[in-house]
């Protein structure tokens, strides 16, 4: 009686659009039609079930991009479970972590994703393992599928989780978004529309599937019937290369990647037609198809991990004065005071968010929670926004400090926190300096325990070794001391002391 | 946490669209922006609150079309309580029966559409009556909203009962199918996306919106913070003006109509082009902008009040083999044999539905909803279909017999029930006859008693005071007997001897 997740959609998917082609791997060649993707799914399901899988349980994908990760999440869900997909470009501590928050009954992972150390220390845990090698078409993963029976869908309500994505680094480490069963379908419906995507779609996932960016784009096409292709990494010419042999209409793609890829051959760029692309500069444009869909006009908005991607959408109506657009048909938007209250148009206040698409909370973390919703059942983005008298949203900037390296988001205490570990450090603080290219670069300015020596690239090693590498410093300055309001931080003067600026709306 | 509501989403609109226009009703002249409206919508919940409405209760909409039919379902929604809007055609008896089985709370009604003998004979129950003159502003529904408080919202699971329109004649009764609060919602996000509609959309409602497919374009224009206008009835010439007066975007328009429009001097037909239609005949064209959305291109689909409007669409992808498309992403479709087993692909059978838009049953018939659910939750549409091998549906015709007069449906139990009532009639059998205009008429073949004498016209005009005046017969034949295989009547050999026929898509 109640709605349909993603899992009763590809069986659906398997008969509406049968032999259209549903997902490439493009390292193997291996290509399914969505006939054959939903007996694939099935069979996923039923191997997780043959090794103990329940409603509730966690799945972990660990790997770059492949089909297996709309798979893996597909069947768990058919099963009520949930899949986490870690970010590979974790470092091994912070790997550590996040299994252990996680608890999951079976690991699925790429070899390349996951250190031999910690694959040792994690043997004797009853978890069940499973290599997936896209090379490799007789690796566990593809014998898993080969071998198992097709598993029935459990009914499940559709505000039940099926998707964990790691976030923002609240106290230092990271917590991860319970996005839902419904936020998933739902939103990728609602996107898709705004693109003007349909089953005639092709999307290339080139970018990471952690980032709820590239996998609402995958969602979209996924649920429109269109085809999902899948590459680990691509540089601009091999995307070229991709993108005309496979007639791709969409793909995430940023001005750095355009810039390279004006910088190839002509050659390499004959085949570009077929992408559609908001504009650039003129010698793009001559080579793509521009994007006229509402969202191809005005591809901006705001949102974030918790709100399964973008919550307002610049598509909606006329521009108006904020730039952000208006919130999205699935949710309702309120700008909050501290004590949870609405504050009026025009105001400064903490983005709130509700609605279909909002996750219910940061999975085994009750402490933020109570800090993150309201009484009234808010989501408080941390994030500052300002609500225009015509409806639009103004973003103002993060609410804590975030540093933000192209796409990616650094949190400031989590670097701290790494680098607070070193012998010698008494204090630290981190703050973002200008980047021309990547929009900022990370600093940290180590204020040295008395007689203590540390050099440069020691803190860069460690933080390097212990977080992401993109998280680490790329410059470090020695202080005698760090100014500070009170006995909070000033990092307003570390900014004007140090270069800092440059964050993301700020 | 949940889903939103139309509540819920109005509350939003009158902050995202702000001071665009929502709604406006024709006769009266007044007009309200999202704002107003959402304030009006809050207030009348109020109001339904201080004459004791709660969760679960049923209101009652008995009139022609006005925006208070959309201020109704929302209101009513905002309280848990659920809305029928009743059709105004029906007879006094269809109504006393249809008021019994919803045993309502509330009954808001327009002068002219309820009979004074079953106003005075409800009068002792307890129920509140609210009476709504578009031409009175100090009407009882105004004064009503105009001095109550705003309600706040009643948090609800998504899939509870909010609207309920009552439909098919199982054994010659009208039954209400209940549809969810979801339904709603994603029904009309998804449907206004195929329409290609946006907060530019001006619709007019004219005609009658206890139809589901009147009501959807009305809700999907209202989800995406469009324009709707009401009017109770317009002739073709009153039509053209309002749609040159408002700039009528769409509205829902048959052949008939667009004949009788060019028949109309030059002058009145002068200002459609802002009217959105699919392709006509080219002096048609040539009034109007041709739909170039995926719906306009394909406007055709399989659907049922059931299945809150269309549940599949042939705008979704290729046309295919069948006429009728493919499921939308809201359902899952299934060909079922009498025990509600699937069928393979090229089978003929009944077309089952579920998802987020199918109803989950029918209000207060326990003993159909057993006959029209399978143990797996397939709603039985009642209708026969077949899935072709490229996934779409072609429609075979109903299951049980049914006679289309124009836009309605007409059941023949229900029309034979009624004739069954006269004095000296011993048996009765109606059948539908080719009509060019309206597809079908009603025709009775009946039987009198040994003795009897009836004629025609008082046949007529015992249906014409007893059900709702489309479904009474154009014609009486009288017979000694009916052809019978065993002990049911013939039907396949009335229409032979009758000259039946243009049975819909049989």
């Amino acid at each position: 009686m109640s709605g349909l997740d993603l899992s009763a959609m590809l069986d659906e998917h398997g008969r509406r659009w049968r032999d259209r082609p549903a997902v490439l791997e493009m390292e193997s060649g291996r290509r399914f039609d969505y006939a054959a993707f939903a007996g694939r799914v099935r069979r996923l399901a039923g191997w997780m079930e043959s090794v103990g899988l329940k409603q509730g349980d966690r799945v972990v994908w660990l790997g770059q991009n492949a089909p297996c990760v709309l798979e893996l999440l597909v069947a768990a869900g058919r099963l009520g479970a949930v899949l986490a997909i870690l970010n590979w470009r974790q470092s091994e501590d912070e790997l550590r972590f996040v299994l252990h928050d996680l608890d999951p009954q079976i690991i699925v992972w790429q070899p390349d994703s996951l250190p031999d150390s910690l694959r040792a220390e994690w043997k004797d845990r009853s978890c069940v393992w499973l290599c997936q090698d896209s090379l490799d078409s007789t690796c566990d993963y593809e014998s898993a599928i080969a071998g198992a029976p097709e598993a029935a869908a459990v009914a499940m309500p559709s505000d039940a989780a099926q998707l964990l994505l790691y976030t923002a680094a609240f106290s230092g480490r990271p917590a991860a978004a319970i996005l839902t069963r419904q936020a998933l379908v739902l939103q990728a419906i609602q996107y898709a529309a705004l693109r003007g995507w349909n089953n005639r779609t092709t999307y290339l996932s080139a970018t990471p599937l952690f980032h709820v960016a590239t996998l609402l784009d995958c969602l979209a096409t996924f649920v429109v019937g269109g085809h999902n292709l899948f590459v680990r990494h691509a540089d601009p010419a091999a995307m070229c290369a991709i993108i005309a042999a496979e007639k791709v209409s969409d793909t995430f793609i940023l001005p750095p990647t355009m810039e390279k890829i004006l910088e190839l051959d002509a050659s390499a760029r004959n085949g570009l037609g077929s992408l559609r692309s908001m504009p650039y500069k003129p010698e793009w444009n001559a080579l793509v198809t521009i994007d006229d869909s509402l969202w191809g006009k005005r591809p901006y908005g705001y949102g974030q991990t918790e709100t399964m991607g973008y919550a307002t959408f610049s598509a909606l109506g006329d521009p108006g004065k904020g730039g952000m657009g208006r919130p999205s048909p699935l949710v309702r938007m309120a700008i909050l005071d501290e004590e949870g209250g609405e504050l009026p148009d025009g105001e400064v206040g903490e983005i709130g968010m509700k609605g279909w698409t909002v996750s219910p909370g940061y999975w085994r973390r009750p402490e933020i929670n109570v800090q993150r919703y309201t009484a009234d059942g808010w989501r408080r983005t941390n994030d500052l926004g300002r609500r225009e008298s015509d409806g639009t949203l103004s973003f103002i900037g993060p609410k804590g400090r975030l540093i933000k390296s192209a796409a990616e988001n650094i949190y400031p205490a989590e670097v701290e926190r790494c680098i607070a570990q070193i012998d010698g450090v008494a204090e630290v603080a981190v703050i973002g300096t200008p980047d021309p290219v990547w929009m900022q670069s990370v600093r940290a300015i180590v204020v040295p325990k008395p007689g203590a020596t540390i050099d440069e690239a020691a803190v860069i090693d460690h933080c390097r070794k212990a977080i992401a590498s993109y998280k680490k410093p790329r410059s470090v300055v020695f202080a005698d001391t760090l100014p500070r309001t009170g006995a909070a931080i000033d990092y307003a003067a570390l900014d004007r002391l140090y270069e800092g600026g440059g964050y993301p709306a700020g």
